[in-house]
């Protein structure tokens, strides 16, 4: 009897995502937030064919264009299990994609908060994916691109500089990383190029979505975290609930008093302090943590290894343990009364 | 009793879209198609900071890049119609969001057809959206922007040129078009640049989804159906049926002979020979449905004002009546069997 129900239970296992709990949704859309109108003059015009064999039209750089909007898209459970919407914010050279399908093909944690009740919110920054992008002649500076094996060095996926190498048998990633390295190539084709110079447009295409759909609960990736602290501090009211996954970088010391009625968990992956780079935002990261609580607020920075969770890279959301991270998440967030 | 039915009526039209029969999903989720490693050398490395107040760090432009890439979404309904999957691929200067929640935010071609049970696949081509981007070290030329009343004068909402005007009262939309004029800002938030030199790579990363999900039907819209044509010309036999709305040229007369077998479906909307450039495109269309049916196809060309369906600009899936449109297409797939 047992061996039949192990049998029955591996072959479950082995179904595709598709065959889980159907995802029953009181609705699902898009929109675009924030933007302004930017002029452009003096350009010379030219005409274009828009599509090979097709007539020739003018192309005039000059003029008005909309720039710096914000795309987001939602997913909305029939089975709500908080008012509160949780939105997600993904990290540099990135975009929401992080938080759906994995590059492995498993379930993100866009399904698995959807699954567990939340109403999710996830956007691309200014300038990345369905955001769109300035030309430079409103935005100065060239974007950035994310070199191939940038991220396997430099993410806590393989052992930092030199470990990566074309030939799979020749990669050095973490022993026991969590990262599933064999889809490595799935997860850079999700990169974007990113730039260095737009922040500030970035920061109040935040706060434009802040004001049309909270209060809420964000969930921000490691420079989405450098970003959503600075919106906290500008929208402390807005903000119910902050879960700081790897922030590379935080808010304006300065300014932590302002969350201090906000509670916030710093999550942080295995391997941080081994790692400089990630080593010096985590103590930027808690820096800011004391200087909340210094003012009365509640942070709860969690090292996971701390709590039996070992072996996750910086991208904790799209790792082969990413449900148990998304469970602990979940949990808090309840603990915290959001889902009341 | 009428007078309590009437006003029951209106309260339901007055409902926001979440509060529609609910969206029951056997799985949604997302990847990536296609792509290739592209090398860059020669280039200078420099430092940068990635955020501010954070660690400096090495900006490598030379190497590898993972490039040419699609990103394509999935939305999988439980009481699914047919086998088949609906491939929407979007026009030029635009990502898939064309299909996802209309401008003035109401539901788009993507719920709808989802909730009419096809399995709906919408992907961002090459180069726009989430499909990210490559370096002009990879691709020489520039990408074009698209002004701010380009669409306005060139997509059949306004009268042509000079009808656009940044004061709504000086605009002059077309006599009763369909088009979301007072959402015309959220339209152009979904406006992406585009290159002039990837349609060849763009024509690959759509090959290599066709391998991958079809058989299948496609929808294609302007741009979309230049490249659409010539993807079933080279993989006729995944193409089950071909919806061409407003393709914007088509594919090459000389190979029109491989579409004999697949049924095909040209729409058009309002005001097509009125106005050149779209006069020009339709002739293109409808010269390779001669050469397809000279081959012994099918092609059905429908000019939606003689269907009695009026007022619709080159936007059709995001016009008031995008509904009725929708109900017009699913019929006639339906009537060439794809839905058994």
């Amino acid at each position: 009897m047992r061996k039949i129900f192990l049998s029955l239970m591996l072959s479950l296992i082995a179904l595709p995502a598709v065959a889980a709990e159907p995802l029953v949704l009181r609705g699902m859309g898009s929109f675009h937030v924030g933007g302004r109108i930017a002029e452009v003059s003096g350009k010379e015009t030219r005409t274009i064919t828009r599509v090979p064999g097709g007539p020739p039209s003018k192309y005039d750089p000059n003029g008005q264009f909309m720039v710096e909007q914000m795309y987001v898209q939602y997913f909305l459970p029939q089975n709500r299990k908080s008012k509160l919407p949780l939105l997600m914010w993904h990290g540099g050279g990135l975009t929401g994609v992080s938080f759906e399908t994995t590059p492995d093909g498993r379930e993100g944690w866009l399904n698995m908060f959807v699954r567990k009740g939340w109403d999710v919110y996830v956007s691309d920054a200014v300038e990345r994916g369905r955001s769109g992008f300035a030309s430079q002649d409103i935005w100065p500076s060239e974007p950035a691109f994310l070199n191939y094996k940038d991220p396997y060095e430099r993410f806590r996926i393989g052992q930092g500089e030199g470990s990566w190498n074309a030939d799979p048998a020749k990669q050095r990633p973490i022993p026991g990383t969590q990262f599933p390295v064999e889809a490595y190539e799935n997860f850079m084709k999700q990169a974007v190029p990113r730039w260095l110079s737009t922040d500030d447009a970035i920061i109040a295409a935040y706060v434009a979505l802040v004001d049309k759909i909270c209060p809420c609960v964000v969930l921000m990736h490691s420079q989405g975290g450098s970003f959503g602290f600075k919106v906290a501090e500008k929208r402390p009211d807005k903000f119910k609930a902050i879960v700081a996954v790897e922030s590379a970088s935080a808010g304006v010391i300065a300014n932590a008093p302002a969350l201090k009625s906000i509670p916030v968990l710093m999550l942080f992956g295995d391997h941080v302090d081994a790692h400089p780079r990630w080593a010096a935002y985590k103590k930027i990261d808690v820096t800011y943590a004391d200087a909340i609580r210094a003012a009365g607020g509640k942070v709860d920075v969690v090292s996971l290894p701390d709590v039996g969770i070992t072996g996750n890279s910086h991208m904790l959301m799209m790792e082969k343990n990413n449900a148990a991270i998304a469970d602990l998440i979940d949990t808090w967030l309840v603990k915290q009364g959001m889902a009341e």
